[in-house]
């Protein structure tokens, strides 16, 4: 039988194997908690009052093929980007100065500085510590300039609050481990899917050691409290069971003690001591109450969190006590859209001052797809040029600079729409180079459904870091744990050039990695 | 805090301690896999098509109060238990003697047997090793004639097929160990519920052993075929989870493949060599084949599951096949009820042939619940007097002799019911001593609902017994291996005498110990 190549991976399957696959897949992931809640599209509310129904999560039938030079490269430079983020997130001057580009567009960036400043206003920060639990996010890049091209990553964005699915991904690369070693998947991927083209990802684990790491670092109570790392989440969470599973680990593997605190019921359940010790009282013992040494952020991370003052209120609250915040506001701002975009402008400064060490830069730098701003300085005019000819135009997407993303125009459709917009407005857009993943092809099941056709990856890296704040602002502060945290390959159907099926996340992935 | 008692356990909970306890219940069930298909009148079929739903097991909130010396007698006396039912399948004649009883009234016991004759028939057994995955099933018994009895064990029933809920027993034991560490019991219950009253169950890994200790001693291929264990299953298994965690310790703890054959397409998937061995081709590759070392049974231990003449042929030719079988024929027949009836008849002398350690036998005896003849000897005589006089039988149940149960006249009911049944018919009925469990409360989540009140607990012990039939009728064999492997304690509403809440299995739970 020929091997199969990556244009006719994954194979067809007959009834017989489809069915197999799936009946195991099936019981697999319920067996594992690699579950969701189901969404209301599938079962109402109504039909499940209690919400004791779960279903299989979003997954991929087979792991996506994947550059093993680009798998590793990815998670060879986390610990840069753990040293650059938490650098940037460390010097509050040059935060400063990119927020303020930002105030006036977007009220979000606006909100989370003015409650930087509160804390500064009310007393300052009494934690000198912050975790930063990120994940880098990538696609396969393959120049479509060059005939032979060499496939490389570059960086969709970098996640520095909330990073998500690392519960799940562990356990979506044991799945199709699993689905290998019972022969679900046909001999004629046998070249492809393989031991040793498998990869297990420990993310859930280690990102249990990170926050571990951040509650041990805290040190003990000072009122011999018993000791408490809070999940800060949404109300009804569907992806609970991802969350649940950096509990379990913190728990079995730490010995760690975790409670979840829906966001809006933060200043019900919670104060704050003279010190600023936070104290959360659970409400199912309110005799009781616990010394928080890490708030953990799965809620707060977009304006949707915060319908009320009130939230404000809870956000600045968490942010001015003792606790180690996973992040802190000024890492959080860190990730902000802005951040990468000037750190990606050709002939930009800014790596070089996070990151001395200039062999270190240059990899991370590889992994920078070029942003352009469109106004006048000398990247500008390079971007003027390149936007409004047709040819090069075609390997670029124009953005708005507001977080947030949409209204994107693409390619050919850039040089007619900028020669419709007067020539003052267009800093307010950026021009990026397009990213051009290899086709792919998958399947996913979705709520019970089969999808089949085009996909496209994004291959996330975990990291953990933890760093000490400097005592002023000149100084630089210490990394004290530094350390990659696993990966995420999270897949969708690529029918739209926004990129996604309808709804929703897509699927979680593993990777079947490929020498090229 | 006065300390709570048998009779005010568990506790009543605020609406805060439940909505605590619950919501860290039903995502740890979900995520360990402690779970269930929805039933039909949960989530209708045409809801979900392709089955990627599953809901919580029915589990008790809290882990069951149980007097430790009844725990740890049934652990004790496991392994006596497989030896006795292990000669008793060794030894066919005596088997054939209880056997003739029933063939006129019992189609089921009756087919069975032919079943048995046509392997001797057609050539005979060719494997001379069986395995028992057995389950002794036990209520506490306080005597109500004594003022301060003490508990004892009393034996409901003891399955040498299919015996259920191994897999998911691990887990809720693990629950109820989770539950206790996040402090979700409330603390009136710290003096009851604490890490040394509560036991994890082994019995997914154990059974498990058992299932691989089997498929080692078959030895290896003559064909150089790949070997597998064969699940035979029921079509559509809502319970699919508790086996499956069977399939993956097996898998992960033993690098013992399995496969899952609805028993209906037994004939369809596998075939016997010259030599019998069982061959069986996955649909899924039909190239392939594997060679099967056990045959595990989780059908065909109901009339239901053979519907037709066809599935009758299915099971003699699995019988006849060299696959060590999980249960054989005689081993299933060994565990009708007839045998514990004559088990457990007043002055029998068959234990004693079975179990010559008199001291063993004794132990073993003192978890019998005396069952009568109501015939012409001398036990017969005994069991008449007590069943005619309203005072002593309102100690006792009145059963018919015909496996499958229903139709029990309990108690004061039994002198009238016999008044009116002419006294040739009387020897259609069994007099059996009720067992008179302590009174006991709990909480049962089933569907999403949460009932409470008044419950009767079962405590199952499983054993795992290997061993080699006797060469001739009269040579006792050899057994292999014998081990206690894990309990199960299942838990119901006390509503009718006839036990259990309206439908279903009641509920999984696990022990809570108590020194009494």
């Amino acid at each position: 039988m020929e091997p199969l190549g990556w244009l006719d991976y994954p194979p067809e399957l007959s009834d017989a194997e489809e069915q197999y696959l799936l009946s195991n897949l099936k019981d697999w992931s319920i067996a594992h908690g690699l579950a969701v809640r189901p969404a209301p599209s599938f079962i109402q509310p109504s039909q499940d009052p209690s919400g004791v129904l779960a279903s299989t999560a979003p997954v991929t039938l087979f792991p996506s093929l994947f550059p093993r030079s680009c798998f590793e490269e990815g998670l060879a430079i986390q610990k840069a980007y753990n040293e650059l983020y938490s650098a940037i997130a460390r010097d509050e001057k040059w935060l400063q100065s990119i927020v303020e580009e930002l105030i006036d567009i977007d009220d979000f960036v606006a909100k989370l500085w003015q409650t930087h400043l509160a804390v500064r206003k009310q007393g300052g920060y009494v934690q000198d510590i912050s975790l930063g639990l990120f994940r880098s996010d990538y696609m396969v890049h393959k120049d479509p300039a060059q005939s032979d091209p060499t496939p490389g990553l570059k960086q969709v964005e970098f996640n520095t609050i909330a990073s998500s699915f690392g519960g799940l991904s562990s356990q979506v690369s044991a799945l199709h481990k699993y689905l290998l070693a019972i022969d679900a998947y046909p001999s004629s991927t046998a070249s492809l899917i393989k031991a040793g083209s498998l990869r297990q990802s420990l993310s859930a684990s280690l990102l249990a050691e990170g926050l571990a790491t951040a509650h041990k670092a805290y040190g003990n109570s000072k009122t011999s409290r018993p000791l408490c790392v809070l999940f800060i989440v949404q109300d009804a969470e569907r992806n609970v069971f991802d969350q649940r599973h950096l509990e379990y680990a913190l728990l079995e593997g730490n010995g760690v003690r975790t409670f979840r605190l829906p966001f809006g019921e933060t200043m019900s359940h919670t104060k704050l001591d003279a010190d600023q010790t936070l104290v959360y009282t659970p409400p199912s013992s309110p005799s009781s109450s616990f010394e928080v040494t890490t708030v953990y952020f799965r809620a707060g991370y977009a304006p949707d969190d915060y319908p009320n003052e009130e939230d404000w209120a809870a956000r600045l609250h968490l942010e001015k006590s003792k606790a180690i915040k996973c992040p802190s506001i000024l890492t959080q701002l860190a990730g902000c859209k802005k951040v990468q975009q000037v750190l990606a402008t050709p002939h930009s400064p800014h790596l070089q001052r996070f990151l001395p060490d200039s062999e270190v830069a240059a990899r991370v730098l590889a992994t920078f797809a070029p942003i352009y701003p469109l106004d006048d300085s000398e990247a500008g005019k390079e971007a003027r040029k390149l936007a409004t000819d047709p040819t090069s135009a075609s390997r670029y997407v124009l953005k708005p600079q507001r977080e947030g993303g949409g209204n994107n125009i693409y390619r050919k459709a850039i040089p007619p729409f900028l020669q419709k917009l007067p020539e003052t407005h267009w800093p307010a857009y950026i021009l990026m180079e397009m990213i051009e993943p290899p086709p792919l092809s998958n399947a996913i099941l979705r709520n019970g459904e089969l999808q089949r056709g085009g996909v496209i990856c994004e291959l996330g890296v975990y990291g953990v870091c933890l760093w000490r704040d400097g005592s002023s602002a000149d100084a630089k502060g210490e990394v004290m744990e530094n350390f990659e945290a696993g990966y995420l390959l999270r897949t969708k159907g690529d029918q739209s050039e926004e990129g996604g099926v309808a709804a929703g996340f897509g699927a979680v992935d593993s990777c079947c990695l490929v020498d090229e």
